[in-house]
């Protein structure tokens, strides 16, 4: 038989909250863990002060009590109430579809009812309700040893609690300064405050870097940050500013502390990467794109497709190698088979990086044993994938699920009218993204208008596959016209300049297709390009960007072609995030926490990793920054989170 | 007063040699080390049997004993000879001589007559010769005790030595076995190898590989790879041949296994670096050239020279960081100031890397504080620090001398006719090698041409400043007639495509240039361009190599403008040191033993550093080296070797 045993805590915040409003409902909830054949209550989250009905105010305070009851190990373990008057000490409906709620996820609940009658007393003021076996309705729990008494099931830890509250009322007030939920929801200076403080499970304080837009680069230096038990960002400011101080008075969990030669940075985008073609990074480069993909790519996917083994060995160091490199979200190319894709899916899972997993779609190929027998199949092998991506994070709360499927027709060459139709309609029945690639290569663009009599991008269009959702890698070979055309579709590039020179041979015109404003964010084409380093396609991108202004220079123009490195940092985080629809990549409210910690210098005159600093330094600044941005590897990498979940990078600190 | 041990050994060697030459004359030299107050002989190293006079065939001989003695740590502590005639115990002069040059290097030095009469009796038959007192007469020991009995300083360690000996010849023949020097220059056929084998202090068995011409990469298995005490390369040749064969049947130093998943490769070659500017490397870069000279370059370089201390540390890392990034020789600007100059070529000198040092010289500035105050100081200067660099070394042997100095005219804009002219005839009269820029930037080439009205290649060439011994950094503006004149002058160039990214705004025309056949070789341009890593020299040159071959296939015009992985390995090895007049960058005998141990992997299906391997690899394969070239690092570098001498590197193993 199961006992409960009430912490002096619990016992006086429940007497705190129906002492301050004597004529009022007030209810809340119990926290505690069972022990073996124990239920230990060791706090209270008080929630209302005046309530008829089981309103959304409540279902709000219940959902936040129970996220912070997870936060700290704990589980909600019961409900609480004082009824208007005094000397009624029935659970009220209300209370009693409270209290089953909580126990259906915690079956051996218990509610408390103050009994008035005893407040004053120094005797224990709380009448046990339970259940009645199979049924909902609860009732007083009658037994041989009334409540708290020796040989009772109900136990006080301290026998003293009912006293020393009574004392602390009368003498101290101390009830005057408690408050509830209602309490903060009536104060609407501070209501958003409570319900932030009552989830918050992570808080740092130092540097942070990011990108919020095209051109901007803030260093926030001494901010806060807090991180909910969902893993989203609650609060971002000034470490000085009132809100924060408010803040960090009222949670009382530690405060990590970002050291002055390290800052937080979000996690970078990866916004194309051929997952099975990890199996051969940076080998087969001297080949053009169609001979290529036939004696190396097909190849080695084809292969992973057939050695589940090697597929599942393949993708997990790619998940290990994407984390160690700071990238937390991307955007997957996978093979034609359905259970690779979902060893890729599972792989990317279970390291904890954001993937977004592409089944190659493709009835068309220079390779007999590698290609989809045919349209339908392949449009049904496509949703099978749709749906089994999906089932596979089903049992994850939703801000777990951290793949989700993207329709992928490998690139028009590869792919029937009848297919591209196919997924189009798929695409849109699903609601899923979609990617490919366009315009790669000058081969690639002559090959689809020799065939179809047609540019890449109209074949997309007509099929419905250049839409708000759609991530298309390289366009190398747009010209204005067809990028204002990505622009007016909302569809997004995967820059990957590092690729372009071996396979566009040709650069992205990045710069114009910014100004016309279509999403960009960078890719890595692994194994097209062979870095797995969103740092190297920054390098690459603005090294790129600067011989075309170069050219333009030349040639007299006026506008620059140029990007920097700032450019590029924010083409790594947010402007990835953007493109993918994902609300990470930047420090505020409600986003994401998906970052990294980069570590510039340990002491101010010795810096990490490929660093050299001869001068003392001091804090995050712009030169450091681009400092590192220039030279910086995985060594200076210390730690990356996502949705708030700390993965262990290849060199983070040892654990406390 | 010193006493001397003679080991069995030695005690052998030089019995067989008489023994094998009865009626001739014989010599050698002792080998050994003095300990405290005894002189172990532990070796003789054989040399003639008929001479009359100190020839330079003993000459040679005793200068290659005297090497081969040092690698072995040991020094030459003796002579010993036997006359043609057995009862002739005399010293002959020519002895006397060979002693005394032994003595000039080794105080206790002794001498050995055999004793004829005492061969067959098998009592020791060695007759010892001492110097007498500040003369360089050589007389017989005479003491109270005869030598080789008790309370004698002269010891065998083996009391049995003379009895051993005799049963060898007399029952087993060896002597006859026994060859010297003179047995082998008899002998054409393998003189040369025992010259070789007396000298050799490390041996290599494994994969080499390298670059020996443009286009052409040899992976070279199952190797042998021999290294005389001067740190040459004695050999190189397939395991499997006679000549490998016999060399390992001949050498006793244990041989290196390079294990299967490593390789041997020459060093890189940097040809172009400011060390001053490593101060400051990846910051600043948004700034064009003439304005980033002006506001980051002259003053860090000021700094430098006002501030020894921190010369020094930055220089120091600088060697650091280029050996760690397999950086084996490189061509250096410095600083206006000799001082801070002469720290930078110690710094070099004291790591153990090759380096050509350049003192700035700029009589035009638009930094009011950091210039020469006239044409005729700055000349004056250089010279200055061309003999004091000279004088820094001049102390080491030779091929010990890593650094030496280059006249280096900053470029065209800060130097007048009067200077220019003057370095011109400076590089004459001290026969050192020049750098400079030439045609970087637009806007440097436009300045030249509108103060001079003259391109600055021909400003260069009029003063003599274009010739043989020239390396000009960039000349990513020159025409095609331009390269041919490089070409005609045999000016090298060096290529450092990622400044040229930055700074240039302009691909350098890599290709025509090397088919024109200008000596070319790779350079990282710190701080101009950010890595001092010239793998990334070598990747950026071919990316930025395959988008100029892009654009050149979308015109139509004919021939490749790539160029690919193997030649960019080329450029920085063989053809950096080429372009460097260096006869390092390829592993042939007579060529200085400059290397880099690469490994790949340890496990056969497990990489090492950024290297990932799914499947069991087998020795080194075209795909793995191009893996490595596209993502290895500095995690692949085991050991680096400079003219023979091991520098430990970052991720050296740990030496037994």
């Amino acid at each position: 038989m199961v006992s409960y045993s009430l912490s002096e805590n619990a016992y006086l915040k429940i007497f705190f909250h129906a002492a301050k409003h004597p004529h009022l409902p007030v209810n809340g909830v119990l926290l505690g863990r069972r022990a073996s054949d124990v239920v230990v209550i060791e706090d209270v989250i008080p929630l209302l002060h005046h309530w008829t009905s089981l309103s959304p105010m409540m279902e709000i305070g219940l959902d936040l009590a129970k996220g912070y009851a997870e936060a700290q190990e704990m589980a909600l373990v019961g409900y609480y109430q004082a009824s208007e008057r005094l000397d009624d000490t029935a659970l009220a409906p209300v209370g009693e579809r409270v209290a089953q709620k909580i126990r259906d996820q915690f079956n051996d609940a218990v509610a408390f009812v103050i009994d008035g009658d005893k407040l004053g007393t120094g005797d224990p003021a709380l009448l046990p309700y339970l259940p009645q076996p199979s049924t909902s309705f609860w009732r007083p729990c009658i037994a041989q040893s009334p409540a708290f008494t020796t040989g009772s099931i109900f136990l006080l830890d301290k026998a003293d609690s009912p006293a020393r509250a009574i004392s602390l009322v009368r003498d101290h007030n101390l009830h005057e300064k408690f408050g509830d939920f209602d309490d903060h929801l009536e104060d609407s200076q501070t209501s958003s405050l409570l319900l932030t403080t009552m989830t918050i499970v992570t808080a740092f304080k130092g540097t942070l870097v990011h990108c919020p837009s095209l051109g901007q680069l803030e260093v926030l230096e001494d901010h806060i940050l807090l991180v909910d038990h969902q893993g989203f960002i609650s609060y971002v400011g000034p470490a000085g500013s009132e809100a924060s101080k408010e803040f960090l008075a009222r949670i009382d969990i530690p405060i990590t502390t970002i050291p002055s030669g390290s800052f937080l940075l979000p996690t970078f985008c990866d916004l194309h990467l051929h997952a099975p073609q990890f199996l051969f990074q940076g080998t087969g480069l001297h080949l053009p794109l169609m001979q290529w993909l036939d004696e190396y790519a097909f190849k080695s996917e084809e292969s992973l497709d057939n050695r589940p083994e090697l597929a599942k060995a393949v993708y997990v160091r790619l998940a290990e190698r994407l984390r160690d490199a700071g990238t937390g979200a991307v955007l997957l190319f996978g093979t034609i088979n359905t259970t690779a894709n979902l060893i890729l899916a599972e792989a990317m899972q279970t390291i904890g990086i954001r993937a977004l997993v592409g089944k190659l779609s493709m009835d068309i190929s220079s390779r007999p044993s590698y290609v989809e027998s045919s349209a339908l199949s392949s449009i049904h092998s496509a949703e099978e994938f749709i749906d089994g991506c999906r089932d596979l994070v089903s049992s994850y709360e939703p801000h777990r699920r951290l793949v989700e499927p993207v329709i992928t027709p490998r690139f028009v060459p590869t792919c029937s009218d009848e297919l591209l139709q196919g997924l189009g309609k798929l695409a849109r029945d699903k609601g899923v993204r979609i990617q490919s690639h366009l315009a790669e290569a000058h081969e690639a663009v002559q090959w689809v208008l020799s065939e179809r009599h047609k540019d890449d991008i109209d074949v997309f269009d007509n099929f419905d596959l250049l839409t708000e959702k759609t991530v298309q890698a390289h366009c190398t070979f747009l010209d204005t016209d067809m990028l204002s055309r990505m622009a007016g579709s909302c569809s997004a590039v995967a820059h990957c300049p590092l690729s372009n020179s071996y396979f566009s041979e040709k650069p992205f015109p990045l710069r114009e297709a910014l100004d016309l404003g279509v999403p960009i964010g960078l890719g890595t084409d692994i194994a097209g390009g062979y870095s797995i380093d969103i740092m190297n396609s920054m390098r690459q991108a603005v090294a790129v960007s600067r011989i075309r202004d170069g050219t333009r220079k030349l040639s007299g123009d006026g506008r620059s072609l140029a990007i920097d490195w700032k450019d590029a940092l924010y083409l790594a985080t947010r402007g990835g995030a953007t493109a993918l629809g994902l609300s990470c990549g930047v420090f505020q409210a409600g986003a994401p926490f998906d970052a990294q910690c980069i570590e510039l210098y340990k002491e101010s005159d010795k810096g990490v990793g490929a660093l050299d600093f001869f001068e003392p330094q001091s804090g995050i600044t712009l030169g450091v920054l681009e400092k590192w941005w220039c030279i910086g590897d995985e060594r200076n990498r210390r730690s990356i989170w996502i949705q708030g979940q700390r993965l262990d990078v290849k060199n983070a600190p040892k654990r406390a």
